[in-house]
């Protein structure tokens, strides 16, 4: 739930008459997004959203994502293109805060996916992963494996009252993961955090991918493993296999997984699980009640990671739909 | 803070499809109002505000407020007008709550108005006075004198948890504006609820009214004291004056005052003060601390209130700047 930081108009009128775009047209804070402040802003020129970057967004992290952005955009990939002023800067300052303007993408996110959708998303996740090969700036996934621990300590004391046994979960869940957790597979720009409502349609058209504030580099199977977290489970929290059939035959219709990958696949899986359950359960530890987000319920990951523990026990990616691929 | 109710993708598709609009190109949960749910819906034939109105509105209401907006509209004033769909029908369900297509309005509130903007609004609110005067559906104002006594008995018990001394003050100050209420002013349909994220303004222009679901039928006057408490005063809780005189030489452009409504205005003032502390005051007390509202701050209309009462014991509405007017 958005818009933090409100922005006086005088100020709001400067900023966008920065950009030569034309007098603002109208402006409405948007009710999506956790971490930042977003608007909708129409000019004479079109509609742009922008965002106001929270505390939460390291600045110094800012040149990464408006930098990647731009990046994939150029390569063809429909994403929010920065827009720079006439200055040539893409980053500005607004009500205190950091700010930039993006262009604006059309489309709606699924609020329940079909098959035929995961197999769009699996398209689009590899064109990501094949686009951002070159892109010069690094970034480190502060919440990869080395960050797991770190973030468990800040909340362990609170876990069982998330629900009873969390903690001693977790901390068994954590300690197998790591020892079962790949380092050699092909890896690059990955998203991270490609959920239902970062992946736009326009029907069953996918139009375009949005919200890149979590990526960094890591594998590419880790980014394929969020997604079949993200969008191969059914709201009961059953696997649905055609599904990740169809995410899967998607992404290798475009980049084809090794046969490492392919072993990977429930580690990742399973790893991904729990970085969703850590953040999750953390939050619900911690937001405030009275805090205008939506607390993330952290159970449902803590469903899945039980269910990716029993495929990785089975020693088989074919639950995933993993045997069916070429 | 809206968006209450998510709306599924199918559903949406059709219900949009009802309209004969073309297809849906994008929708966004719109961070305004704490009423109901707001999407910014865009198709081909261009941008709609979707409401799916919440438990707090009542259904019985709907089409004195969809009827008002479409009337006021036909009569020239600028505001959202209710899209009737291939059958004729302005007022839906979806997901499961009466819905409305209206049309979108250009412009942006102002979060700093100044006097020239209040003497618009001034203009702006004699215009929907005269405009509503032939609208056939009454509705009686439910926060009127009437219904202040039963609001406060809702939360007496909990007031001074507010503010020591609430109770006392809210009781004392009743009575005394019941007392002096007046009877026999001109009356017909009123705004009620006119604050500046109410009015839109493209620059210096204002460009339209919005939200109409305080609306009903009171004395004029009754709703220019309403804008004198939402929009003259500083954040400091002191009283522009500048702001009056415009506010009030703007109505009387369009719809002198009367006599007695010039020596009422006080009172209402007065009154008005007590209706917003009222309702802020409850919603303080019973807003679950999670939920996901803006809980408004009761203690400015308690001080506004105070100010206003100051102004009737001195006997005189100069203080506004109502005796610089013709």
């Amino acid at each position: 739930m958005a818009v933090y930081t409100e922005v006086a108009d005088e100020e709001l009128a400067q900023f966008i008459d920065s950009y030569g775009l034309g007098a603002v047209v109208s402006c409405k804070g948007i009710a999506e997004g956790v971490e930042n402040t977003n608007y909708l802003v129409a000019t004479a020129s079109g509609q742009f959203i922008l965002t106001l970057y929270e505390k939460r967004v390291a600045r110094d992290d800012l040149p990464f994502f408006l930098g990647l952005m731009e990046h994939l955009a150029a390569k063809g990939l429909s994403c929010p293109t920065p827009v720079r002023d006439r200055e040539g800067c893409n980053l500005r300052e607004l009500g205190g805060r950091p700010a930039a303007l993006v262009t604006f993408l059309e489309g709606l996110w699924l609020r329940k996916p079909q098959p035929r959708h995961c197999h769009s998303v699996g398209v689009a996740l590899a064109r990501l992963h094949l686009a951002g090969q070159d892109f010069a700036i690094p970034r480190v996934n502060a919440l990869g494996p080395a960050g797991w621990q770190p973030l468990f300590e800040r909340f362990r004391g609170f876990a069982d009252s998330v629900t009873p046994g969390l903690a001693d979960t977790i901390e068994r869940e954590m300690a197998a993961i790591l020892a079962d957790w790949p380092q050699q597979l092909p890896a690059g720009v990955i998203h991270a955090d490609l959920f239902p409502d970062n992946v736009f349609f326009r029907g069953d058209q996918l139009s375009g991918l949005i919200d890149f504030y979590f990526a960094c580099n890591d594998m590419f199977a880790y980014d394929i493993a969020v997604c079949l977290n993200a969008w191969c489970f059914e709201p009961d929290v059953t696997f649905n296999r055609d599904k990740g059939v169809a995410l899967l035959a998607g992404y290798q219709s475009v980049r084809p997984l090794t046969g490492p990958e392919r072993v990977a696949v429930p580690t990742l899986a399973r790893g991904a699980a729990l970085r969703f359950l850590l953040t999750r359960a953390h939050d619900w530890v911690y937001t405030p009640a009275d805090a205008l987000v939506v607390k993330h319920d952290p159970i449902p990951y803590l469903q899945r990671l039980v269910f990716h523990s029993s495929v990785v026990a089975e020693g088989s990616a074919a639950t995933y739909g993993l045997e069916d691929q070429p």
